[in-house]
């Protein structure tokens, strides 16, 4: 049932992906061989799914075109992970067990591939087949949560400068609220808006984006201390290497486990009113923090 | 009037933007003061202004809130150069006189602070005082002319390609219309959308950005050969050192200032059927071909 639910996800984002980037052919082509080449590198789809499930639990089945939000989710991910992957920021080789962007096409390309992915994702918002007031609303929530304040920017710029400063636990959670959560959250409750959701249901899905959102930054900085860059698909043991600020180092691996199972369950609670609806969600969330990559 | 037209225009937008973009003590500051930095760097507003200027031609009047949609407009403008300068792109150290952002932030700073004015500039269009159907199709028009096909990624992406390839007129106004001239036209439908623009209003508007676009920055071209860093603000002939198209390059600058008034009463034409309220847009575009700076 969950390998379904991840599957039919990843192979609805994928076509949906395929159709809204520009060819490999289109003129100037190195642009969009370079946006192309980090969005078709193995990626999970993790955003894309639970913005889909979060749809289909509000509107009781998937509401149609749904997966070009999925996309746009996946192509804002990208972007950030191209962009982190630069030399002036972590300086990172490989990415999904591929060469980096910039490693393939110069630091240049990369840098505008990254750009360009935020821009086509803001078109593909742009004209998404749900109503326009729920469009400006979801550019809304996934701007925010995209953004400095609180959002994904905000927790790069507080993680890069935390580097080497022994973080304390609070500049620690703002990094990973910021950094993952919000963009997991916003991808939640935008699947939630395209569906129709009542302010109620947003309020529960914001919830629940946030806790599990958490969970899986936590649960990823797990599997940097425990797994192998072979296991990972990218560079294991970078966050110690760089005196990155993470859970396991500040509360061990162990304590690091039982935050993110906690934070999982205080999710679940979010999704009540959804009832047995909610359990695809629940499924999905569970896999997220028992997961080995 | 025309100094009236300017003046207010900067003045207005320099309100919104100081309102729309977070302040510099909101936490993490760092991005903030780099955003803001590039932002109040002296910039002469002028595709918010043009924005302004092309509704109130549409509705007879300036609408009420439109300098919103040019602090978005300059923010994305904004964005482009501060990414355009980093060592990887153009290696610039000055821009509007100021030591640009990657100098004074390094560049990990600038390269999101260029993200997140992108970002903070689709937030803003999402919450325009226009109608929902108006803001999509602005953010439609602004995704389109900031993009990789025919937009201001592609005009970036050819350019630095065609650095030392000696590229025929074809390859060097592909550069111009993309690079350049498509945020301006952007700048112009989106402020008419604002203002209720018809179809037909639409599609004139189109026509006049493309023709004063391309001629803005054939004298772009011309004034970085003709002038000083001084009198400009930023490095002068950084063209010919990098061996850029450019227009002087091409047809000399007698030929280049001739095409860029051709296209300019070219433009004219195209507004035709607004009659005497496109005398302000006119007077703004004779302005930008006889600038010095």
């Amino acid at each position: 049932m969950l390998k379904e639910t991840l599957e039919r996800g990843q192979t609805q984002t994928d076509a949906a992906l395929e159709r809204l980037i520009p060819p490999a052919t289109q003129h100037p082509t190195s642009i969009h061989r370079a946006m192309r080449h980090s969005v078709f590198a193995g990626g999970k789809r993790i955003r894309p799914i639970l913005c889909i499930e979060a749809g289909r639990m509000v509107a009781g089945s998937v509401p149609s075109g749904i997966e070009e939000l999925g996309a746009a989710l996946e192509m804002l991910h990208t972007y950030s992970l191209i962009h982190d992957d630069l030399p002036a920021l972590d300086n990172d080789d490989l990415r999904r067990g591929r060469p980096t962007c910039h490693k393939v096409f110069g630091e240049a390309i990369a840098i505008l591939a990254g750009d360009a992915l935020q821009t086509q994702a803001y078109k593909v918002l742009s004209q998404l087949q749900c109503s326009t007031n729920a469009r400006v609303r979801i550019i809304e929530e996934i701007a925010h949560g995209t953004g400095t304040v609180d959002g994904m920017i905000g927790g790069q710029v507080v993680d890069l400068e935390a580097e080497g400063t022994n973080p304390n636990v609070e500049t620690l959670e703002y990094i990973h609220r910021a950094k993952t959560a919000a963009l997991i959250t916003a991808s939640i409750v935008s699947g939630g808006i395209y569906a129709g959701a009542t302010d109620a249901d947003v309020t529960s899905l914001k919830a629940f984006g946030q806790s599990i959102g958490l969970a899986f930054q936590i649960v990823d900085d797990v599997l940097d201390v425990t797994q192998s860059s072979e296991q990972l698909g990218k560079t294991a043991g970078k966050d110690t290497a760089a005196e990155k600020a993470t859970y396991p180092a500040l509360f061990g691996i162990e304590e690091s486990i039982k935050k993110a199972d906690g934070l999982v369950e205080s999710g679940f609670a979010s999704l009540e009113n959804f009832g047995k609806r909610a359990e695809t969600l629940k499924d999905l969330a569970r896999f997220l923090v028992e997961r080995k990559k």
